[in-house]
């Protein structure tokens, strides 16, 4: 470890960086200020290289400048700033001293400062979702989709308000996060891909733009289009903020999703529930006075990670406020947005490890169930008696489960002693009468639901595309 | 006003009610307590139909129970739930005793309470953003398109950091307004769209459903259907949370682009700038104490409701977890989801009044802009000085501005008189040098780009269907 | 329930006010519109009696004035500002008409509105605090009080992780909620008190004041004196905006203490612990279709409404930004304030009824606490080792900890058989010893904690002064 | 600049850290994991030394360990780690390994991470606002105070609404900023003088403490006092949340205060105000394309990283919910607390730098209040037609403004030719006749208030007192 580490004043660049050196060079390749500079000498070169295309300077121009992009470095970059306390005349500076005097004028010309960074932005978060954010989400779907898959027809008790309700299975539970992690997916990747760039100059209005060529517009599209970007509809100095928006909206909400997950698990963890372990290694120390503890702070630390990045999206949303053509009141404010990748990056990191070795107990989850079978008759009896014709069957069997809860005799044995509900149970069909007999079969459509579910992000995984959920309705 | 609105607590209930009472009245058409109830009733009509068609309930059952949910009322509920403490059984009741005994027992068969209100509560956003968000904002986005499509050619100073930047059209910066408007009108619209309903039952496993159909996930979407809905991927007794959040950050976002030309326009109207000006109605008081003033109170109002809603959606933000198949920690909490949707119709309602009527002064626009022509010189002094190869035309201009301010001589001249500049100005075309010599020409494409977005969003209030931005590059 | 409350839009204004209509009726009595206007009458009131006191206008005008004052409504006011939009100049007509045509000018005079609502609104929240607020956290503290005291000695196992810890007793838990709730209600009251007025002007500089008086700032404290206020360090238009954050954080604050014991409560009745119950009515469903269900729906609600009303406090934090003397975009969203208070109060009087009659099933504590015991002698035993010298004890015991689990054999056992730790065991003190044979005594302070900090709060509930904790270290 | 700090992801570690080093070496010192780790160091010497006070161990013993707690390094500690997983126990071991088999035992004796950790934090918070916040917050206030009181007499106009509203002096602005910062040093100050320690072991209950001593609490006490620290009233694994929340609180509101005289001056730099001026390096480039721009991006710097800064107050107050005696999901977030006091330090350094530097033009503000006063006489005019008698004085002054703006006729001259008004003007003494004739005097208490505010603060900068502001009434 770098000594600059211990001395670092974000988390992200002490602990987290100390916690997983490969992760924080992955993320540092498209988040930090070098990656950032990176992506705006591309747009310098990418605006240079359309003014040669339209024959606006030769093309020996265009070569010398997307040479000397590829060479500028940060540290060059920060150099150059010190005299001209702009970092994008900085930039310009470090780009020109490279190339010859006949190629300099055309650095940046007709293009703000805005230009560059917006569009770099655009860039950065794109590659940055489609290299990191998203491949580190699709590991963590995959890790539920194969618990949900191998526990589809494992018996677990529902819960609603933290009391048992009536049963499903542990791979219906799991693939509750299959769907929305699913979900939130696309809906990163849909908002990073509508990320677009600007080179519309100092107010929007093309304005520099239009003394060199007659369809700035046009040319704008041109630069763009060499990035793999589109311009915004409308830009003032700077992008909408909008697309930025839903892009963090799309973030958090998928930080959302890992957060409940990662709460459901710890819930689980619980002592006197212990349906499911967080794996420990054989040095680990779980409590530096209590040598027995083993915490489910894996899971923890995704949670709390979610409470650390989660209001962040309030600063997104107070920068879609910008007078006029743009204050600059955006701009510290947004030099913050990578971290809010970071952070999902790391829980989703941890989130999938520990996923990968979940030990599940079977046996627990059902001795948990066992205890609660007798009560889970209830659903079943009222909707049984009501389907055949019961005019009160909730209130009958409310009153049941009352009785049976003060003379602790089971209610399934109150219900067959009832004269009053007799009539209706002898039409039961066979079946309908063994969910009552047997509470543990009472499991709905969980086990192919959680199936077709699975089969519908596996294929998004395969393909891409995630088709309807039509398998389960089939099954 | 009845006296009860001076005692109500929010002012949503008093003050805003007082001052609007037909929106009030619009508002809680879709809104209110009373709404929520009678879209719950029409879930619980819809329920028993669809087991009328399927021949489970005779069709007469479906008949009976759909003619009493057209009468039962929220006061009728209210009355049933001081008995049962619990609003859907409350609602049951409430139906069941406008039914005969036979048909009681097929109203909310195999449902459990959040079927009916999660269910209901996508009926009553949908329709709140049909027929009053959207609405509203598209009288907005009308009076946004009418200003700047009549100020598309009338010059006014772009303003970057509070500063004169470049000059720019009014119709221009309105333009801003209207694409980021028309977007997110468009986002309102899709996420209500997709927002879904439910009938999976208690856990979301159909266990009790399942007890009368084989495919109680066919069933469900044919209770939706009837409603106009699809149901979630996957439901747990409530639906994915992840709807209602892009729900609520479209309309989040719609309200800080408001918010966002709200602040615009009243710093327009500053006494120092004064280029627009809020309508006055004769009787009406400015200040209390200062019987002169004329205050932007109008926008001032927009930028505040803004603050007031945009914080809530860390509500439904913290709302994505629910413990395993829910806590009922979203119940009260989500009970405030429409005062959002309330909030932002009231705040578009007196944008859209007072943009008619704003007024727009031409002549301090051009006066604003004179004093600051002579500056706006360099950027396309330095733009023409660098297309025609000077190596360091920035620094060279830059140097020039520090000049004319130290001496008062306007740039232009020194410009002229510069004998290391003149081998490059003469190359200038006409076009290029008359912009030097009349710098409020230097409007870039203001003009066009005012119209081609106006152009396509007035596509889209006629059509429904907003295209691409084509006719600003034709232009 | 007049039909205006189905009708209403927020829920505090419907749904919240059928709950609890008494509750409603006291809330409203501070925190209306109504409650707003007479609050701003009384400062109108006072204005004139200072005028009065100085000689400036003769006593009489004083009586006529606050007698009018004391006649005014919301109603009247409401009519008058139909014709001037202004809301205070709406209460100085509906006054003046009132009034002779001598009293008349003395109204207002020299104040702006401003001065009216911003001390209005001190005055309002102090009382409304006084009154409602602190009282009702009080009927909770009480509550929790109560419950510390009698489950002082009964033993619960502590719980970090949600895994099983080391022992506490069930009334040192609820201690914490004692601890943390009692200085929050401090917090509340001294920032109520600190709220000030101010009757400083158009921009805070006592401009009119100054035409009639020499010593304007000495006048505004004699105008307040008679409302028992202070002014303001310094006012522009409105009085220091951090008074009422300070106001907001003691509410959130304290808010957050009730929904973290609301947590723990409803996890402590999870079907797996079982050891505290929520009452339930003999009429009340838990669930429209679970009949057996008992929710811990109070609970969850407490925590709901807490997630509603914290993010609000946001819009305080950004109200602290107005620019210069004052813009009004802190107007509508500083209207919605009052409703911090309400929800606070509607979430602190639930939680006092609930915990009134909480069930606490001692046997089940003990239960639970037994499954765990012998791996609870992993600390004391790693502490006494270590006491004793040994050089590596938490390393030896976290090892034998393995062992235990790995064979099945109680962790005591282990302890007992090994020659390693035998001479550091023969060193102990028959308590020490005690504690590894029972660990179920491995208490620590826990109750003695439990009552020394019920004891400092009931003091201050008896005497409103908080002492020291002395308590606890003299037991 | 070493090459980690442009592979940071934070922007506090690289571009901040570009841009001052030296205040970053400084924050760095209370704010990195190195000082964190060594706080951490500081409280386990402590412990020990407190064992020794006791007789619990021999005082050699706590000689060694203090002597190893000022050699072990974060390096160090994060060696361990890797093996162990557990950042406290890893200190532990680097302890170890540098003190004698006899005194290991008594490291970390009774101790449970979090009394570590907590009372860590609190040192540590408590000495960076000691040594950076506090000292970096009162530069800004003396620069604060320095203006308003070589401003206090210089005129300027008020302003509401964005309007002229009546005349203040500039001194008499920022006298808002001195007053509010005060204020919030105060409360930062005070909120850090309380954060609390812990030495109550893994529940809070002192269970492994009084396996050892009779009086765990008076220990805790003992050992917190050699820290400087109290222990707070109840602890669980941690101590109550709410003091680290009102410490928050009080830093986010002084950062708040900061936003606002930031938006304040960078309104004021306005080109069409331009009352007050950035001041610009001889290099420094403005715009990168707008060769003449002179941009207030410091001030706007300031309020982007208020926007970054205030949300994170959320995170605090969601870790006010921990369960029972504690889960570990704010542990993660709180490590990012501390960005919070660097992000507050690097805006007040901005400040205080540009404050020191800051143009002010007197002739423009003249120049600016000058086209206004024609109208300001509406008030005083008003007031004094009241003040002596007339019933309708504000709704005939409104009539004239009205008449005067539709006759361009100056509103002076209308009033001295109404026959009606007449009467009371003839009763004014010289001094409001003179008010009316030369409006600029119409400044009310402004320059003696911004005078009494800075002798105040001032005195409270010398020594450390506020005393009330009794100048002001008495000037």
């Amino acid at each position: 470890m770098p000594s600059a580490v211990f001395s670092a004043l974000s988390p992200l660049d002490h602990r987290y960086r100390m916690a997983n050196p490969d992760l924080y060079a992955h993320l540092s390749r498209y988040l930090s200020e070098e990656a950032y500079v990176r992506y705006q000498l591309q747009v310098e070169a990418a605006l240079v290289e359309a003014f040669a295309a339209r024959g606006l300077c030769p093309p020996h121009v265009a070569d010398q400048v997307k040479a000397a992009a590829a060479q500028v470095t940060a540290a060059d970059v920060h150099r150059h700033e010190q005299i001209t306390r702009h970092n994008i005349r900085a930039l310009v500076n470090a780009l020109s001293e490279r190339v010859s005097p006949e190629a300099r004028p055309f650095i940046h010309l007709t293009a703000t400062s805005a230009d560059v960074m917006d569009t770099a932005r655009a860039l950065q978060y794109r590659d940055a979702a489609r290299h990191v954010v998203v491949p580190k989400l699709k590991e963590v779907l995959r890790a539920f989709i194969a618990i949900a898959q191998r526990e589809a027809h494992t018996p677990q008790m529902g819960r609603t308000h933290g009391q048992h309700a009536v049963p499903i299975t542990f791979g219906f539970a799991m693939a509750e996060d299959v769907s929305r992690l699913g979900g939130r997916i696309v809906a990163v990747e849909q908002a990073a891909q509508r990320l677009p760039g600007k080179m519309a100059g100092a107010v929007g209005a093309y304005n520099a733009a239009r003394l060199l060529v007659p369809d700035p517009d046009v040319f704008e599209r041109e630069v763009l289009g060499r990035l793999g970007l589109e311009p915004a509809d409308h830009s003032t100095q700077v992008v909408e903020p909008e697309y930025g928006a839903d892009f963090a909206h799309a973030l958090v909400t998928a930080f959302g999703v890992l957060a409940n997950a990662a709460d459901d698990i710890r819930h689980l963890q619980r002592t006197e529930i212990g349906e499911v372990g967080e794996a420990f290694d054989a040095h680990q120390v779980g409590s530096s006075t209590m040598p027995h503890k083993r915490n489910p702070w894996n899971f923890e630390h995704v949670k709390s990670l979610w409470k650390a990045m989660l209001p962040r999206i309030m600063t997104v949303y107070m920068d879609q406020i910008s007078e006029h053509q743009r204050d600059l009141t955006n701009s510290a404010s947004g030099r913050f947005f990578p971290e809010l990748m970071a952070g999902l990056v790391l829980a989703a990191d941890r989130m999938a490890r520990e996923l990968a070795r979940l030990g599940v107990d079977r046996e627990r989850m059902a001795r948990n169930m066992a205890g609660s079978l007798e009560m889970v008759v209830a659903e079943p009896l009222y909707v049984l008696l009501a389907a055949h014709g019961h005019p009160a069957a909730h209130e009958e069997v409310r009153r049941l489960t009352l009785e049976a809860e003060r003379t602790g005799q089971p209610l399934r044995e109150l219900a067959a002693r009832s004269l009053s509900l007799a009539p209706y149970m002898a039409q039961w069909t066979p079946e309908q009468r063994r969910v009552i007999d047997e509470p543990a079969m009472y499991l709905g459509m969980a086990a192919e639901k959680a199936l077709a579910v699975c089969r519908r992000w596996s294929a998004y995984l395969e393909t891409g595309q995630a088709g309807p959920l039509t398998g389960a309705e089939t099954v």
